[in-house]
């Protein structure tokens, strides 16, 4: 549908809903007098016209004429993109391909237009192939090939396509759940709340004007049989009035059941009578709100207060990162493959380091992703039992992904890489600026040593610590996840989750804390009036498909324990002790992490042994984090069971891919990584998969209002006997030279 | 003894030590050919010599006239300083006084070249003095007062010094234990074996040139009563041929032990024989070896494999550090006082933010410091059993501190603290460049949040993360210890600690695993041909005394444990709940960190409240750390029982500031931390002490061998409910008008 058209029609809508509004305003008072505020998504005229016009696929958004759509600013054109990777993601080309011998495709070629695509990509090649292959004028790609799970009529398909060979073929489709929801029905679910006469009602009630309402949509999860059957998700909403962040003004306690199918309103649940919607006041974070030159001025003096950072990494433009092909990158040692992925987010392959001792490239890990997210809230009650959210399988961790900011997500240099996606019609778009790499140098210490005066020797020692960080950002409505894989010279890999963004909250009729009741359990904390931030966990499951100088490996505990000395034998009463279990079948492999019994945990290559004998290996390494302590039995924690321990190794099996199954959108849990796990299957010298969940526990505070400071934890992937010794051993020290000429542009 | 003089004395010894060995060498056939080596720390010819003719007081070391002495150089005059804040430490003047003072004194006036000083440090004083002084002209800072620690005849004294008044009184003494080592017995101690022939003998048999050992001074621990009444120490031997690296070249199971007053060797343990020496070859760690240009030239042939880094954070020198009165660092709206600590390294003082909604300055944290270290090794033998080390009250951690090497442990901007010490006989001396200070920005995010296009608004907000840095490194023979202490904007703290420098390494006979019995318990890793890497761990135990918003806090554990719901009332089974436990006494706030039984750990002030009701407050968040598995019984377990725990509450107490107690030094631990938090003395609404321990199991790896890249690990100090909302919220986004301008100035 063209703009002038749409336009057109827009006027008779709005004419006509006005009309609507009019009588309605006589005969209940409804105050429908315009927002002049920028800030509100719709004009009352439209807000009926809203549900219906909203524009379904790419670019989407239901905005009004004073909001502005997001520009997609003139992008790197990929129209004649052809892959040069056998890993390389789908190209525009490849998707309009796909998409034509889809909806050519029985049954789906008698309605196309009934025909929605779910997701759409590369199905990847076999290892051994890709691992093979060598870039060259002769040697071509493997074929390619892609996989689609689409929905026609109310039934899910998926399907293997071969892109040269034309055919398209029927896989085994998961025996519950649904896919993915595409980014169209999630922007596009939002306003079907507005069609609901009884929800228009009850949002007045509550004292919202309907142009000040937005809705998210919030993944229902399953909470038994009778969910089953249609595909559902709940609407929450929010009054934007007066400020971007309605996520602070929550209607709490009203949730709308939604057929999304039909985007028929099945029920209205309003709990929250009594409860006022929270001030707007102090809740914006923007750095302009308007385009309005005195308002401007205002602003700068607000924000001079704090003092903004005048400095960054200077370096020649990404000097010292070689990006080569659109996703290979190169740098320090390391190469890697690095692509956007719809449902993962960012998707890291074939990493292998330089070997400086010989010159030769070595493997490390064959594939690294975020397999998938958990992030149950902590409040059992009607609004709240069911806010346990699956972000990858749900809603798709890189759908979620915006582009980032340039000079504030990512430094100057940084390199950017753009994702291209699929909407709902199977046509490809562009996400610009998805992910960022970069080479930094933060002021740490790779090695150092300085003689004592014990000895009398004039040693000082030091070199610097360069690394090169990979980072993406989802944000999944309220939520920001900044996800850094970040590769160092001495071979350590580090990955990253930081949490920023907005608090999910919850509004109370509490204007300050002494007016709860003697140990009322609120499920949270009140951040300011009316706004209690609830509890809630995060869990980031990662599926690290390690291949340690080759596919075949095991995976060695190394556990660490008293030993008590034998009485007389030493003036020491004990010692730690380190003893090696070699995994043998997945239940060894199962762990959940005790600071008091404590272990390294390693993969090695039991066939390649260092000149004095110990296998090659690499270890993860944990730092801080989160165990779910929710109850086994609890339905969210079944679908999340693959977070019921901190690490996991499995056989490799190209279709154990996403932790919580393929179909995780209201799924039962019975195929997550848990359950392939309970197999058992033997994992010693074998192509294994390591699988690290890193979790947070979040008590919100104060400061994580109205928008929160990072906090991010990681864990390493750190080399054990991978090399004959320190790699970085030979790594020159920084002198004066090295050093670029800076001038700052202002005091 | 002027320089002259002892050349003259140095080559009549000389002249008599070869005429000795002369005779010996054609009665045993004794191996006398000078090393051509530079790295030798001795000519054979001056072997005897040496330990009669090193240089006790500072400049330190016992070096041949081919070992540069460290370079002191021409140091910032710290002649004239005087102190500008109350907890300003010593100056020179004032060492000067004290030393006057206490030469002066009964009974060191006898003999005052009898007298020791252990240690001469600042007596702070009280907190509610230093808390309301304000610096001003008519503001004097409280009358100065010092503490010392000093040796006379066999006997050890605490006395307090009041500078100004010129008194000087008796304070209790441990009852066990001895003080903190002078730098000045350290450095002379490794050459007091070369005066026995037994040893020298038996360091011929081993195959070692005399001219080519380098001794290390290694504490003892107590492990009985009959180590009691004498102050003793293990000396422990290496070869120092071929390499600078001579921690990679032990002659194992050769120990020392030497009565430290009269540098007599007691009593020669070598569990050694045949095992060899390993060898020189890949354990250097030198960038220049030598001022050999041809040499040098291959060096830099070699060194250019790994590429150099050729970026740094830019910015105007210190840009935004105001460093005032030599101690006083204001940045990001903190302001804290910092300074170097023989005993502790570095301490931050009086901490404060600037809280953005009011202007006002806020305390957050008194004091500081590393307060002790643990680091025992995991093998139970005769050579290594009493590895032990408490690195803070036995070798004085701020003494190990060497000048911080500019562009490579600190960035180009960065400023610089000297730490100003003092010798055993009591003169001052200062070590240069012991404390570096610098803004960084590393490219990570303060905060940020993208509007998906579920909701249709373009926002794209993002803030880059600023920080500021203190370091200090501590070089403790082999292994350095980079100490950081990093301040976010948005009120976090980070302490963090870096490992690097030198493993403690085992000879053995094994060049390859295969030669191992199975199963046998190696305590460690084979690193390399004949060199075992020992298991050991690092624990670092910080003590903070917060003042958070004033000195009366509380600590509240804030536990998570699953809550079942009752049956019907919720689709949910269970959910996260926290409960708020306010420790009234010692015992309540002994904290054992478990992965499944979380909790938040707060210290909160009772009487101040947000404006909703919550109590001000900081937590501590742990990431990645170890807990000891000793048996507490055992004999060091018991010396580093303030590990015993990770997290430890007090009432405020000035006399509990080093968690293994004052005297240390073959101590029987009965005197720590452990001991005082049992007396389960009230700490609800009290001024606290906090005590975290940050612990690392180290099972060594080939990476490690020769010198280890950096591991490291943190815990942060955060805001909950302190500031009413974000504290950083109007921070301005950078723009291109912000960055300075560079130029690489090589490719």
């Amino acid at each position: 549908m063209d703009h002038s058209t749409s336009l057109l029609r827009l006027i008779f809508l709005a004419l006509g809903a006005a009309l609507v509004l009019l009588v309605l305003h006589s005969t209940f008072r409804l105050d429908t007098s315009s927002s002049t505020t920028t800030s509100s998504l719709f004009d009352d005229d439209d807000a009926a016209a809203v549900s219906s016009s909203c524009t379904r696929f790419a670019p989407w958004g239901c905005s009004s004429r004073r909001i502005k759509k997001p520009k997609l600013a003139p992008a790197a054109s990929h129209e004649t993109d052809v892959p040069r990777h056998p890993l390389d993601p789908l190209t525009v080309a490849e998707i309009n391909r796909a998409r034509e011998l889809l909806r050519a495709h029985p049954p789906f070629a008698s309605s196309p237009s009934s025909l929605f695509v779910h997701s759409l990509d590369l199905d990847e090649p076999d290892k051994p192939v890709v691992q093979s292959w060598r870039k060259g004028a002769d040697d071509p790609l493997p074929p390619r090939r892609a996989v689609a799970v689409v929905r026609f009529r109310g039934d899910a398909f998926v399907l293997a396509i071969d892109l040269a060979g034309g055919t398209v073929v029927p896989l085994p489709v998961p025996a519950s759940g649904y896919p993915t929801m595409t980014m169209d029905e999630q922007a596009s679910l939002c306003t079907a709340p507005f069609g609901d006469p009884e929800f228009n009602a009850t949002v007045r009630r509550r004292g919202v004007r309907l142009s000040d309402v937005a809705c998210l949509p919030i993944s229902p999860g399953w909470y038994g049989p009778a969910e089953e059957n249609r595909r559902l998700i709940k609407a929450q909403c929010f009054s934007a009035e007066g400020t971007a962040n309605f996520y602070m003004r929550p209607i709490e306690g009203l949730t709308v059941l939604i057929d999304m199918d039909t985007r028929e309103v099945l029920h209205i649940s309003d709990r929250g009578a009594g409860i006022p919607i929270p001030s707007a006041a102090n809740t914006d974070y923007r750095y302009r709100k308007s385009a309005d030159a005195a308002e401007e001025g205002q602003d700068e003096a607000e924000f001079q207060k704090v003092r903004a950072p005048s400095m960054e990494p200077a370096a020649t433009a990404g000097a010292g990162v070689e990006l080569v092909d659109g996703h290979t990158v190169r740098w320090g040692g390391w190469e890697l493959h690095i692509k956007a992925d719809a449902r993962a987010g960012m998707v890291v392959s074939r990493a292998g380091v330089q070997d400086p001792a010989t010159g030769a490239r070595r493997e490390v890990l064959y594939k690294g992703m975020a397999s998938e997210l958990f992030v149950p809230y902590m409040d059992p009650s009607e609004a709240w039992y069911f806010k346990t959210y699956m972000d990858a399988g749900e809603y798709g961790f890189g759908l979620q992904a915006m582009p980032l900011v340039p000079l504030n997500d990512c430094p100057r240099h940084a390199r950017y890489i753009d994702g291209v996606f699929v909407a709902a019609d199977g046509r490809p778009y562009v996400r610009q600026n998805m992910i960022c790499v970069f080479e930094r140098y933060t002021g740490d210490v790779a090695w150092r040593h300085s003689e004592s005066p014990i000895t009398g020797m004039d040693i000082r020692e030091s070199r610097p610590k360069v690394t090169l960080v990979a980072r993406m950002v989802a944000s999944v409505a309220n939520y920001d996840y900044i996800m850094d894989w970040e590769f160092q010279m001495d071979g350590l890999i580090r990955i990253k989750v930081g949490l920023s963004g907005i608090l999910m909250v919850k509004g109370t009729a509490y204007s300050h804390l002494n007016q709860a009741r003697e140990n009322e359990d609120m499920h949270g904390t009140l951040l300011s009036e009316n706004v209690i931030g609830v509890i809630h966990d995060h869990y980031v499951t990662f599926r690290l498909d390690m291949d340690v100088d080759g596919a075949d490996n095991s995976f060695v505990r190394v556990e660490m324990a008293r030993q008590e000395t034998a009485p007389g034998a030493s003036p020491r009463k004990s010692y730690l002790k380190a003893t090696r279990r070699v995994a043998q079948t997945e239940r060894d492999a199962q762990v959940r992490l005790k600071l008091y019994d404590p272990a390294e945990f390693h993969v090695v290559n039991p066939a390649k042994k260092t000149r004095v004998g110990n296998p090659v290996g690499y270890k993860v390494v944990p730092a801080g984090t989160a165990a779910s302590l929710l109850d086994p039995e609890d339905p969210p924690q079944k679908r999340g069971a693959f977070t019921n321990n901190q690490i996991w190794v499995t056989p490799y099996n190209k279709s154990e891919e996403w932790a919580g199954g393929l179909f995780v959108y209201q799924s039962r849990g019975e195929d997550t990584l848990a359950t392939w796990s309970e197999r058992d299957r033997p994992i010693e010298n074998k192509d294994l998969v390591l699988w690290y969940t890193l979790g947070f526990h979040h008590i919100p505070c104060q400061e994580d209002f109205p928008i929160m400071p990072t906090v991010s934890s990681s864990f390493d992937l750190k080399p054990v006997n991978f090399f004959e010794s320190n790699p970085i051993l030979k790594q020159r020290p920084t002198n004066e030279d090295d050093l670029p000429i800076c001038a700052a542009t202002k005091a």
